[in-house]
């Protein structure tokens, strides 16, 4: 059986999408179905897998699936490519329109040129800042706003934000030089982080750009990560070296994105999103509708 | 620009395909197609770019081009996917043909089921023993087969057979006791291979049936290497650990090929070829015919 596909990215992050309301999946499926289309010598070769299905909640739906078949609760650049999609294909006809996310329901803003999406933006939500929630252990303050944080043989300034996810934050003079492979495996794993955590350096180049740099949770150095990329803006915020309200363009190794954490609370995200290539996988644990 | 595309593997060797019966590329952007195909993150995803054109000389060729841009001169895994592709697509209308590569002409037969190819044969050509063509260092006999051979703290028999490029077999007892990461490095770049070397070890199952692990000259360990199957049959035909004739089926980590040395110098490659997907890579350099 033959199952179209879009591959798409944003910054690099790459998943295979699957349109359910043109296809027919069957639940169980799925996971094998994410490990074998994710696979690069077997497959196409990707991130993971993304559903793009109709919601009773939203103007649409998306699932997320791992490279190991695992189940997603949501993802940024993920988000981009599915609103170009949805917006693209006359799944939605407006210009705003929300998403459902296992996580959240998610507002997107597209900006489009002759029926083209040139960029996206999501709302990512309110950043978390109470200790507890991060989680992070300590009780000195309710919030880790340049707190002295010693790890290795380092004494670092630790401010942590949480995003839905985790993310601890550190100021660095030049940004070739953070040490991200030095410290940010040490730091992932610290016991004051009792669900691990995202380690972020960041570089304030100038009251509207800060460069970035990050080692994931579970994944170490990425090309990019948006979640880490509203914190990263939180951070500079909450430590007063830039100044709310502002958009900050963030320079990730991936490419940049627009980030602003409005005085409403949210943190909205703008970014691009691109089309690699469409087609047919072959797989015979499908239906097409 | 779209870019018609189908991606096809060999035992996990996967390349994108594409046709210039049907697409017309420019030569000076193949490179850049190659690179930019290739990539995970931004493109499909492969090994590199296999090319199928029309030919002068055969039935059809190919041309192969690496992750980095720069051009191979064959490869067996992709020889019997390009192979499958000229069957199933009306390119050639007999069982048996021949295949145009960088490095000569290649004879191919496939075994075909209602126009599906199933398994497709190819002449790897015969193998070159000769201590100096393989190229291997050294005077004491014109051929290396169980030949003393020192690497690191351990004592080996080698058998060397070059296939169009080096291989240095080595025969085990248990194939999962193979000293492949350990010996693998050391011998590849050992001075008495000019060249480098493919590091093959070899357990003799039974007097038709090889297990077999392949330490690849630039690349590490890898699921198949195709010259290095004919390499290794050839390599226990001559220590007198099979016979001559048989067809042998070797194990590979990424599945199984068929390999005879055939009484006429020639030795045959048989096993299969997939496709994966089909459909269009969004690139602008490319004009479609």
């Amino acid at each position: 059986m033959k199952v179209p596909f879009t591959k798409m990215h944003g910054l690099g992050n790459n998943y295979i999408y699957i349109d359910l309301f043109q296809v027919e999946l069957k639940e169980e499926g799925i996971p094998d179905l994410a490990r074998k289309v994710s696979d690069i010598h077997t497959g196409i070769g990707s991130d993971g897998l993304i559903l793009i299905h109709p919601s009773e909640v939203a103007d649409v739906g998306m699932r997320i699936f791992n490279k190991d078949g695992s189940e997603a609760k949501s993802c940024g650049n993920g988000l981009r490519c599915v609103a170009k999609y949805a917006f693209e294909h006359d799944i939605v006809n407006q210009n705003r329109f929300k998403i459902e996310t296992r996580a959240n329901i998610v507002e997107a803003k597209v900006l489009a040129d002759s029926g083209a999406v040139r960029e996206i933006t999501v709302n990512m939500g309110e950043p978390v800042l109470k200790r507890s929630l991060i989680p992070m252990t300590g009780n000195d303050t309710p919030e880790v706003v340049a707190e002295r944080f010693d790890a290795a043989d380092s004494v670092l300034e630790l401010t942590a934000v949480s995003m839905g996810n985790p993310h601890a934050v550190f100021f660095v003079e030049d940004i070739d030089k953070a040490p991200l492979y030095e410290l940010g495996p040490v730091i992932e794993s610290d016991a004051r982080f009792p669900d691990g955590v995202n380690v972020e350096f960041i570089e304030v180049v100038s009251p509207k750009e800060l460069n970035f740099r990050v080692w994931e949770r579970g994944s170490g150095v990425t090309q990019a990560c948006g979640t880490g990329a509203c914190a990263a803006v939180v951070a500079a915020v909450l430590n007063g070296k830039v100044a709310r309200g502002n958009a900050f363009t963030v320079h990730l190794a991936g490419g940049d994105l627009r980030i602003e954490w409005s005085k409403d609370g949210n943190v909205w995200m703008t970014g691009g999103a691109e089309v690699i290539a469409a087609g047919e996988f072959y797989y015979d644990q499908v239906r097409t509708g």
